[in-house]
């Protein structure tokens, strides 16, 4: 495959460790980068460290816990917010943004310039991005469907990807299906850890059988840079619990969540979450969405993980035996190194499928080999 | 996708399982299969069950042991085949055709017609066929290349699917990639479960990775069906052992062969067999192919797994852990099962690539998401 141009969207732990990571592999140019008040684009490609270097220390949303990736794509904060919220301004935001020294995040980086408008910037700049990573905190439900709209309203042609968690953003972006065909996207949505890495893993593992029972999806997260940078996902990961939900959570005050989490001993242990691993696999036909059951164990205190994360697909063979297929997930690789590794190979895939005309909503599953 | 029409080449194990497990799954439509005396062409749709009906009893390379699949892909008689071998005449061969009744295999099917140039027989509808699955046995290193090569002749455009084993054999495809290409072919080789499944597997727990340190496949199989009926299979994996190779293998009497499984109670274990996951894994950019390591246990002589079926990838992560993944086959799930849904898998992902217009030689984890 020619060289892949990609841009990112927001400049939190997400975005920041795919320019790092990309870094890594031949035929990745970051070409454009963006927060709340600035923008950076070279299509001749990033200084990448100096960018990172720049912006370091605006990860207030840090390395984030849940189920292995941190797009956090729920609302954390009590006031909604509207239109102004699909613009990088609000959208980066808060917790996304550098928030000390002169000046703010991109802007401090001898590549960045000032704006108010910094998905506007890079959407000028699209004719010349193959992919655009978005790296958004997902404030409202629709907020990553109406950013893919407006890139969609600008007849961009190329891919977008997210690495979104709730399973009611997929039916919210297949509404625009036809509007991102038209314009020429091909949207790889869910494309982290969990959903992505894993649920990838599932359909893999499904192919022994001819018919799949369950997939159970089971995460484990230590955070290595501690609590204190990650109080918004972890917030956001209380709604998952019993007796809590999105409103619950989001009207605790620091307090309250602090007198939970010694009640847990930091440790917090989460079964069917709202993932959108189930309607991926269920879209990609391995099995129905009702079969899907994410859970996990997060530890606020101790950057060992728990509980080691495993994939355990249980399905039945042409010949009639039942059996368990696993993929695990070695306890040291962090849940950074398994978002952002799995998001550049989607983006990747995304960007052969759009060479090749495919437009459209994709899921990692569908992305992959599938009897 | 739309619909996907399918021929068989050859009707041994592996033929006549896809055909089986191939009714289980929406979008396949099985057309033609041929073996070394008939075949049988319904465009429409063959009628599988009435055909593996009549074939019954014809497998006598059986559901074959070795690395969890059996397409046989090397030599099985001391005397080479020339000019005819790469019809479906010689290539079938003495293994793979029904040696009893009236009449003998795919003629036995009311479905089923004589013939004595099956191959070109199926080359010559072969408009209206979407991907051929070879699973022939590859009785001379260069035979399912040379296949390939007669598909291309007849400007073929459509997919060719094999199983093979071999290292080598890839090198001979690649030898013919322009003429593949040319043709508007899309060959996707060592489709099975391994190479195939497991080296699918790889890639994608090569993700967490930034580099691929090793990767290791262990597979263990038990033959079902006994070893009575896979005694070509196991001269070919002897060939494996330390102390042997092809010619030696080849040149074993059938006594001999029994001292040797004897001497070692009925279960061999192997060690770094020349097995195309090196190969494949390289041409992926995963790791270099001296990294892949390919080994087994094969009890001929019990249905249970000797060993459980495992891949592990161990490499390091952009923030410098060193760690393992893995993927693991339950011991209930048969080889066959992993040879057959794999290869319709990637028989899948082979038609979408052939109708994107992209030609050429791929191997499994070229048609997975990778970074």
């Amino acid at each position: 495959m020619d060289d892949v141009r990609f841009a990112v969207l927001g400049t939190g732990g997400i975005g920041r460790r795919t320019l790092e990571v990309s870094q890594h592999k031949d035929g990745l140019t970051a070409v454009a980068a963006c927060d709340r008040n600035g923008v950076a684009v070279n299509h001749g490609g990033l200084d990448v460290d100096e960018l990172l270097e720049a912006t370091e220390g605006n990860i207030a949303s840090g390395p984030q816990g849940g189920p292995e990736q941190s797009s956090g794509d729920e609302p954390r904060d009590s006031e909604p917010r509207d239109d102004v919220a699909t613009d990088g301004g609000a959208a980066a935001a808060t917790e996304g943004v550098k928030q000390h020294g002169d000046q703010a995040g991109v802007v401090a980086s001898e590549q960045g310039r000032p704006t108010e408008t910094p998905i506007d910037d890079v959407i000028a700049e699209s004719d010349a991005i193959d992919a655009v990573l978005i790296a958004l905190p997902n404030l409202e439900h629709d907020f990553i469907p109406r950013v893919a709209e407006r890139f969609a309203e600008a007849d961009y042609e190329g891919v977008l990807v997210d690495v979104l968690k709730r399973s009611r953003v997929i039916g919210m972006l297949d509404d625009r299906e036809e509007q991102l065909t038209e314009s020429g996207i091909t949207f790889v949505c869910g494309a982290g850890a969990t959903p992505g890495f894993l649920t990838g893993a599932a359909a893999l593992a499904a192919q022994s059988f001819v018919e799949v029972e369950e997939v159970e999806i089971w995460w484990g997260v230590g955070l290595k840079s501690g609590y204190e940078d990650n109080r918004g996902t972890v917030r956001e990961d209380i709604a998952h619990l019993d007796g809590y939900d999105i409103e619950t959570a989001r009207e605790m005050s620091e307090a309250e969540i602090e007198e939970l989490i010694d009640d847990h001993d930091g440790v917090l242990e989460f079964h069917d979450m709202e993932h959108a691993d189930d309607v991926l696999l269920e879209r990609a036909g391995i099995c129905d969405a009702e079969d899907v059951h994410v859970g996990g164990v997060l530890d606020v205190r101790s950057d060992e993980k728990p509980t080691t994360t495993t994939v355990s697909v249980t399905g039945t063979t042409f010949d009639g035996e039942t059996g368990t297929n696993t993929f695990q997930l070695d306890d040291v690789t962090s849940m950074e190194a398994n978002v952002n590794g799995p998001a550049l190979g989607y983006l990747k895939a995304g960007v052969r499928n759009n060479r090749a005309g495919h437009y459209g909503v994709f899921g990692p599953a569908d992305l992959m080999p599938g009897f």
